[in-house]
C-alpha cells in the first residue's frame, strides 16, 4: 500500500518553529520512526509554493494521500478544487488543535472535500491518518 | 488501559437513521467488533439527556474518553465546561464529515478543549481515536 | 388514527404564564375540548427535559406527531436530528407569532425537517395541525 | 363567511412550475375542490404586480384574507405595510417548507403582521388557513 | 414654480392607517391646506405600483419633486436609479421618524441620490421640503 | 431563431442617463444596428413594472431570452422565481461592470438561475449574449 | 419664540473646511442672515467637547433646539441620552447628505430620539428646521 | 425570608475545577459560611440537567431566587422563558467576570428577564445578590 | 475605608429623567441615605465630560471606586484604558437592566477590566457594589 | 489580432475533473476547435502557481487577455493588483455559473478591475470573450 | 522646522501603566531625549478630553503634527473630521502593535485621513514619525 | 548591520503601475538612493510567488527584514506563519495608506506578528523602517 504525505508551507521548519505548539522533532526524524511502525510504503513531499502542492497532488497515483496544507488550509480554494478533482482519497491532518487557535484557523477549506480530518494530536495526527488507510485495506 | 466511550443524542438510532450518512450498523454491533481488535477495556455510555452526559463525564476515572456529543457538540457550553474541568483526557469524534454538512454543524464548542478531534471516517473515527490512546501508552 | 402531541419546556405553565401572549387556558383543558372535536386518538406528552423529549419522539409509533418544542425550537440541534431521523411525520406548531417576538425566536431549527409549520393562532395552532393529518388521511 | 385568497407572482404557473416542489395541480383546479369542501364563500385574486396586490388587499371587505405573496413575501415592505394597515385579518400561507429552501426565503416580512402563518403542507396550506377562519367563526 | 409630490404605496390610506404613527388627516385634506400656504403650483401623484412611480418620475418636467416612496424607500434599487437618472431635483420625505421604527426602515436606498431628506415631522415634512424649493428660488 | 430581449426599469432612459456609465446611444438605436448584424429574429420588451416583466417572461415562446432586469436584478425574488419556472433559457446581461459599483449591485438574484451572465461590455453585452444562442444553434 | 442652535465638533471651521462638502460661508455669517429672515430669537452655542454640548443641552429652557452634533452624532450614546432626557424638543440637522458619505456616517444615534431630522440641504438645513418650530407655533 | 439558590451545570465541581477562575472552595463549604452571615433561610439546588433546573424554578415558592445557570446562561431559551414566567423574582449571578472570557460567554439570555445581575466577584457574587433581597425587605 | 463614586453623563439628571427607568430620587438624596447606612467614607464626583471622568479616576487614591459611566460605558475605549491602568479596584454599576434595553447598551467596554459588575437593581446597585468593598475588607 | 488565454489552477484537469460541472473535453481539444473558428492569433498559458500567472500577465504584449483564474479568482489580491496594473485589457471568464455554487465562489476579486466578465456558458465562455475583442476591433 | 506632538487619553500615565505593553519610561523623559537627537523644534500637548485635542489640532500652525490619539483613535469621528479639515499634515503613531491586541483596537478612524501611520515600535514610533518630516524637508 | 528588503507581488512594476498611488520611481532607482543614505548593508529580493517569498524569509540570517508583501499581506496565512516562525525581526511596510483604500486592504495578516508597521509615506516607508533598525542598534 503506497501513501503520499504532503506538507505545506513552513512545515519544513518543524523542530525549530514554535516548539510549544509543534514540538521539537523535525518531520524527517518523525517520518523515519513512522516508517518503522507501518507496512505502508510512504513517500514524502513538502513545498512552500501553493501551486507546487497542487502539481504534486494532481500527479499522485498512490492508494491514499495525507495532506497537511498548513496555512493554505484556510485560504486556498485552488488546493480544495484539486483535492476534489483528483481520484486518490485525501485525509487532512493538522498537528495543532486548530479550533483553539486564532479564529482565521478555525475553518479549513479542504475539510469538506477530504475523506475526513484528524487534528490536535501533535505529529501523531499523521499516524492516526495512516491507520485509516490500513484499516480500510484490512477490510478488503 | 480503560477507555470510556460516550455517545450523545440520537446515536442510539445508529443503523436505522440516515444510513446514507451514518451507515447501517448499530453502535453495539460495531462496538463488539472493536473490542475484538483492541487490548483496551472499553466502557460504553449513551444518553439523549445533556445533563446525564455531563454527570457521566464528571464521574469518569478512565485513562481516556472518546466523546461524540452529537447535536450537543454545536450548542452545549455546559458539556464544553465539563470537558475542560475534568482531568481525564477527551478525544472528540464525529462519524460524518461535519464541515461538509449544514453550517450550524461546522463548529464544535467542544473541539477547543478536547485533546484533538477525528471526524469523517464513519464509525472508524472511534477506532482512530482509540489508536491515539494506545499510541501514547506505547510510548510509556 | 393515532396522533402524539409533544410539548416542550414551560408549556406546562400554560394558563398562568404570560396570558397576554399565551391566553389563560391550561393545555389540559384545551386538550379535552380538542378531543371532543376530532376522531383522532390523541396522546399527550410534556417535559422540560430536552433529552426526554427526544426519548419520547424516538419511541413514537403514531400516525403523526404535533410538536411544540418551546424554547428548544431555537437552540436544539439534538431535537432536530431526532425529528429528521424518525419515520413518523412531524408537524411543528407554535402558539404565538414567533417572528413578531425577540429575534432569537425568529428561526426554528426544527422547521426545515418538519413536514410543515403552523404558528400564531394561539392554541388553535394545534387543531390546524391536527386538521392536516385528518386531511391527508381523508384522501386515503 | 367571505374569504379572499390572494396569490402573488408566479403562482399562476402552479401545475407547470417546479412540480417536485409545488405539485402538478393548477390553483384553479385546487380551488374548485376546496370550494366543495367548505361553507365559506371564496373569492380569488392573482397578480404578478406588487402594487396590484396592494390595491386588492386595500379594497377587501371580506371576513378574512389568505395571502400567499410568493417571492414578494421576502422583499416587500410595501405589502407588509398594507397588511398591517387594513382591518381584515390576514393569514399567510406558503405551499413549500420555506425554511428548508434558499436562505433568502427563510424570513417573511409579512409574518410578523399577519395573524399567523401556515407553510409546508403543499396546497393543503390554504385549507388549513381556511380552517382557522371557520374555527374562530364557530366559536362566535 | 411647479412642484410634483409623489407618494408611494399605502399613502393613499393616510387618515385611516395607524393614526398613532401617521395622524388621522387624509393626504388630500392636507394638500388643500398646503396649497393655500404656498405660492408654488403643486401636482400630486400616488400609486402603489413601483413601476408607475418610476414612470411618473421619469416624465416629470417640474422645478422640483418631493418624494415619499413609502415602503419602496427601503427596497427599491429601481426607484433609486430613476431618481439618480432624472434631471429634476428630488427631496425625500417621510412622515414618521424612520430610525426609531423597525430596523429594516432605518436605511433608505433613495437618500444618497436625493438632494436631501426630511423625516419625522408628520405631514409637516412635506411643507419643510417645499420650503427648500422656495428658499433656493428666493436666492435666484 | 427567435430571441426576446427584456429590459427592466430605467433602461428606457439609455442615451440620456449617466452617459459616463451607460454611453449615449438609445437602446432602440443600438437595437437596429444589432438586427443588421444577426440572423436571429429579435423581439424587444421594456417595462418599469416588475410584474409586467414577469408577465412577459411567462408568456415567451422564443428560443432564448436576453434579460437585463436593471435594478430589479438585485432585489426581485419574484423575477428569479419566474426565470427558474419558465422553460425558455435565459441569459442575464448588464451594461456596466456591476461588481465595480455600489455593494448592493454586486449580487444578482437572477444569476444563479440563468444559463449564464455577461456584464461590463457596455451595450456589447447584449451581442455577446446573442452570440451564445447562435453558437449553440450552430452545433445543432 | 426662543430657539437654541447647538453645533458640535469642527463646525467652528465652517467656511474653511472641505468647502466642496460644506460650502465656504462661516456659520456666524450664515447666522446673521438667518436672524434677518426669522421672527424667532436665536441663541447659538458651539463646542468641540462632547460633555459641554451635554451641559448646554441640559440647561436649555428654549422653545426648541436645533442640534448638529457633527461627528458625535454617530458615536455618542451620552448625547442621545441627554436629548431623550430633556424636555425641550430637539430637531437634528446635518449640512451634508450623510447617507451618501462614509458608512460610519449613515446612522445617527440621535435621530431616533429627536423629533425629526433634516439633512443634505447645506446650511439651509438649519432654516428648514427653524421652519418646523415656526410652523407648529403658527398652529397654536 | 426564604431564598432559593439554584446552580447549573458543573458548579458541583467548584473547588476542584479551574481554581484560577473559580477559587478552590466547594460551594457547600461556601454556603455554610454564608448561612452564618445572613438571617435569610437558604435552600440550595444544583443540577446538570437543564430541564431539572426548569422544574425546580417552576415549583419555587420562595421570596427570591439566586440563579447561576452556568453554561446554560448563554444557550437556554427554555430557562429564560421559565424565569420570565414564574412570579418569584430572580437575581442572576456569575462567579467569574464573564465579559472578560470567551465571546460566547459575553451575553446571557437570562439577564434581560432577571431583576438584575451580579458577576465577577467570585463566590461573593452570591452574597451581594442576597443583600439585594434583604435590602428591599428592609424597606418593607 | 474610603470609596469614590464616579457618575458619568446625564446622571446629574436623576430624579427628573425617564423616571419609569431610573426612579424619581435625585442621586444626592440617595447618597445622603446611603452614607447613613455605611461605615465607609464616600466621595462623589459627576461629570458629563469623558476626559474629566478620566482625570478623576487617574487621581484617585481611594480603597475602591464605584463607577457608573452612563452612556460612555458603551463607547469609551479611553475610560476602559484608564480603569485598566489605575491601581484602585473599580466596580461597575448600572441602575437599569442594560441587556433588556437597546442593543447598543448590551455591551460595556468597561466590564472586562473592572473587578465585577452590578446592574438592574435601581439605585440599590450602588449599595451592593459598596457591600463588595466592605465584604472583602471584613475578611482582612 | 493577438489574444492571450490564461488559465489558472486545476484547469489543466479539464476533461477529467467533475465532468458534470466542466464537461469532458480537455482544454487543448477545445482550443484547437476555437482556433479554427477565429481569425485571432491565440496564445495559451496555464499554471497552478499564482505567481507564475502574475509573471505571465505582466509580460503580455497582446491585444487582449482572456483570464480564468480558477480558484485564485476568489482569493488573490495579488492577481487583481496585476490585472489592474497592466495595460492590456483583460476579460474574465468562468466555465461554470459561479453564483449558483458554494458561497465562497460568488465573488471574484478580479471582476471589478476586468473590462467585463462572462460566466456560466461552459467552454463557450471563452469564445464569447473572444467575440468581444473581435467586435471592438471590427469597429476600428 | 516646528513639530507638534499630541497625545490623547491616558498617555500621561506612561511609565506607570501596563509597562509590559508601554515600557516604563515617562513621556516627558522620552521627550527630552528625543529633543537632543533632532533639529526640529518640538511642542508637546496632552489631554484626556477629546474636544481639547480637537481644539489644539485646529489651532496648530506647525509644519507637522504627530498624533497618538490613544483610545480615541478607535471611536472618534470628531477627531478624524478635525484631522481631515486642518491643513497641517498629521502622522499617526501608536506605541503598541495595535492589530495584535483586542479587536476593537485593530482599526483606527484616523488612519485613512492621516498622511501615514507608524505603530508597534514602542516610543520609537514617535521618532520614526519625526524622521518622516525631516526626510521630506531634506528633499526641499 | 545587514538588512534584507523583501518585496512581494507586482512591486517589480513600481514606476509604471498606478503612479498616482505608488509614484513613478522604480524600486531599483529608489534603492540606490537609499543605500547612499544609510550605513546598513541592504540586500533586495522580489518575487511574485508566495512560496518563494517564504523560502527567502526562512533562509534569512540578516539583522532585520523589511517586508512589503503587497497583495499577499491581506490573504497569506502562510507568510504570517513564516514571519512568526523565523528569528530575524520583521518590520512591515506599505507604500500607500492602506486603510484609505478598498476594505479588503484594511487588515494585514502579517502586522500582528511583525515588530511594527509603517505605511502611507510612499517609498519613504522603507527608510523609516530602516531607521528603526539603526535606532535600536544605536542603543546597543
Amino acid at each position: 500500500m503506497k501513501i503520499l504525505i504532503v506538507n505545506g508551507p513552513n512545515l519544513n521548519l518543524l523542530g525549530s518553529r514554535a516548539p510549544q505548539i509543534y514540538g521539537n522533532l523535525s518531520f524527517e526524524d518523525y517520518l523515519s520512526g513512522l516508517k518503522n511502525r507501518t507496512v505502508c510504503e510512504i513517500e514524502y513531499f513538502q513545498s512552500n509554493v501553493e501551486g507546487e502542492l497542487i502539481d504534486r497532488l494532481q500527479s499522485s497515483v498512490h492508494d491514499g494521500i495525507i495532506l497537511n496544507a498548513g496555512g493554505y488550509s484556510h485560504t486556498s480554494v485552488a488546493i480544495r478544487d484539486c483535492v476534489e478533482a483528483i481520484k486518490v482519497p485525501v485525509v487532512e491532518v493538522h498537528i495543532s488543535n486548530i479550533p483553539s487557535r486564532e479564529s482565521f484557523r478555525h475553518d479549513s477549506l479542504i475539510s469538506p472535500v477530504a475523506v475526513g480530518c484528524v487534528f490536535g494530536f501533535g505529529l501523531d495526527s499523521y499516524e492516526l491518518a495512516l491507520n485509516y488507510f490500513t484499516l480500510i485495506r484490512s477490510r478488503g
